[in-house]
């Protein structure tokens, strides 16, 4: 990496990839996650300048001092080379990089990132800078999808579980999120992509999987499933914050699972022995505020005993498989939302949950046994539409029952 | 039943026997569980004093209307043979008849009968006034037993697990209590009564197990469990709350399950369908404020539904065998604990831990980068050492890392 880029691929620049360039550059400066007096450049200056005081050596001294040991002494021609020549190489491989200008950028998903406070002893919680992304469909803020996560030695239970989870959650229009390891991560992706497909059949007609590499996107680790996130990259995305031919080192699996439990609404582990590395995806999607979710297992398993503790120190709900995960997590709200003048906060709820709303005072606070009595419903069906109803900000406890909230403009929008 | 008793067997009574006539009497006289003006006469004037008035038709009106379609127009001296025959049919069987007067009546552990609310919309709550009960060896205030429960038609895996759970219970001289049924039930007391045999031993040589029947003392129900009922009563006990004869119906079942509940500190279940009865049990043992524990197992089986549900909402804490259990319910109380001098909190850590609670400074807070440093560990195993720690009262989170906590005087102790 120390020699000079090769003339001949470091073509004039087209000025419209000037941002992309910055951002490939950015990514290149320092190993992910990017530290926060980087960061701040970035959202200071927004990429392009960030980039070019980095490249001019007129950032901050601290900035420098932390993108030194991969400047390696280039200057800024040769480090516009090097940022287009990944550019390049991504493009190659079928990846365009994204930004946080891009529209499906998922702004308020990768929010929490940069707000938590440092977690396992590493600063590794910051959000990415850029992602290459191979395929156009993955998790937006608007929309719906759950983490599936698992040992890479996941027992034939574990991987069946993982399969039916990830065609049940596609088949309510859930996008799934994994990493691209054997065991539990290549079942999701296999669930979600053949989920109602005949067994065989040779072209993939399931729902949106993303699959999160710990390396370049392009590169295909473990090689033998080449096949598989092509497939991914057809109905869903491969994306990784790695430059391209970036080697899946270890510390990187640890710090690319953030992304992997920023990008779900909740993240289920389905097999997890004591110290998988999934239990730390566990825990970031804990410290994000996203729920954590486990699937039990036989008692003597190895595999599930991750799982298990996670369940028993109430680190995570118990599912046991796509409809506990969808009655947690609700179901997708339409990928496209559209507002309309007169959008009301109420509007998607459901009949019952509607009608429990209706039912609810908008002063005071009613307890549940009224509500019921107003709505004319069942009890357990009042206090679930309430749970769903508090979860959208539509209600709030007040005065020992319930009352109206005000609600969020956007029901579609809670991370 | 509506002639008079065999003057064959009406023989005069001892007056020492008079209380335990009275008792068999009461028993005799209402279905269980017993309603709460009877207990109350009974409680009032004592047993036997309650049985006079009874069979002379001076106790108070509600009371002689509860007991009328039992009392059949037989007079006092019929009323007491019959009480007798009961008694003597009782110890024809090897059983005695126990009462709150005896001095190893769990006096304690039947109170909260009394309190309950009537649960399941019937009133099914009230202590017993009395058990028939073969064996001397069964739960006592100061002890410790854990219910084992289940559903009959039990899968393989969980007998296995009932088996192996009794026999970690036993082998901490925690005694069993379970029901006399198929599946989980004998599992259970074959493992405590066979724990640490050879396969095939003839005597049982393990710890005490305590069956609670739902139909007479004299009967083994079902019939194939007629042999391990004798080994139960030679090593625990069986107990019964019916008269001699009883037939087990099925509502005697579900009356009998808050026996179970009372008399274990907690209650296990091992395997449920979603409408098993052990769940009842479950209810009643949660509504006495006793620990609810359930084990996990494969997703898809129906026997597991129902643990899962009572670990899903909460219901249940998550247990994967004896070892966790004894965490909750805590330790065998010991007779006569022998504290050594020398004795240390952090004695009976692992290597790994104890070598990360020596790196945890003793004010302040370290950074877990630094304890593991320190400690020459790498990450994880300092993270899962730092968790059993805090678990164990001897690390607690300070300024932003970890400091070393007083610790318990006894780690073993931790209710």
């Amino acid at each position: 990496m120390s020699a000079p880029p090769d003339p001949t691929i470091a073509k004039p620049e087209d000025p419209a990839d000037r941002p992309r360039i910055a951002l490939a550059g950015l990514l290149r400066s320092h190993e992910p996650p990017i530290p926060e007096a980087l960061a701040r450049l970035v959202r200071g200056l927004g990429p392009v300048d960030a980039w070019t005081a980095i490249v001019h050596g007129t950032a901050p001294s601290d900035v420098m001092d932390l993108v030194a040991p991969r400047l390696e002494g280039l200057g800024p021609a040769e480090l516009n080379h090097r940022a287009a020549d990944d550019l390049r190489r991504a493009r190659a491989a079928g990846a365009e990089l994204l930004g946080p200008d891009d529209p499906d950028w998922p702004a308020d998903t990768f929010a929490g990132l940069d707000a938590l406070v440092p977690y396992d002893g590493c600063r590794t919680a910051a959000a990415p800078l850029a992602l290459y992304r191979r395929g156009g469909r993955w998790p937006t803020d608007a929309g719906r999808a759950v983490s599936v996560v698992g040992s890479r030695s996941a027992t034939p239970y574990g991987q069946r579980i993982a399969t039916e989870l990830a065609a049940g959650l596609v088949a309510e229009g859930i996008t799934v999120v994994s990493g691209a390891a054997f065991g539990v991560d290549v079942a999701a992706h296999r669930g979600a992509l053949y989920a109602g497909d005949q067994p065989g059949a040779p072209q993939p007609a399931g729902g949106v999987t993303v699959a999160v590499l710990a390396c370049g996107i392009d590169r295909s680790y473990p090689v033998a499933h080449r096949a598989l996130l092509d497939a991914a990259a057809a109905c869903g995305s491969v994306v990784s914050e790695y430059p391209p031919g970036a080697v899946p080192a270890r510390h990187r699996f640890l710090v690319r699972n953030r992304l992997i439990a920023a990008l779900g609404t909740a993240t289920v582990v389905v097999e997890a022995g004591r110290r998988s590395g999934s239990l730390n995806t566990a825990t970031s999607a804990g410290s994000l505020g996203r729920q954590v979710l486990a699937v039990p297992g036989p008692v003597g398993s190895a595999m599930s005993v991750g799982c298990h503790d996670l369940i028993r120190d109430r680190r995570a709900e118990l599912v046991t498989g796509a409809e506990d995960v969808i009655g947690l997590v609700g179901p997708l709200v339409p990928a496209e939302p559209v507002h309309r003048p007169g959008d009301r906060a109420t509007d998607g709820l459901d009949l019952v949950t509607a009608r429990v709303h209706d039912a609810l005072p908008a002063r005071g606070g009613a307890p549940v046994d009224e509500v019921a009595a107003e709505a004319g419903l069942p009890m357990p069906d009042v206090l679930g539409a309430l749970a769903e109803l508090e979860m959208r900000d539509l209600a709030i406890r007040a005065g020992g029952g319930w009352r109206r909230s005000g609600g969020s403009t956007s029901p579609a929008r809670r991370a």
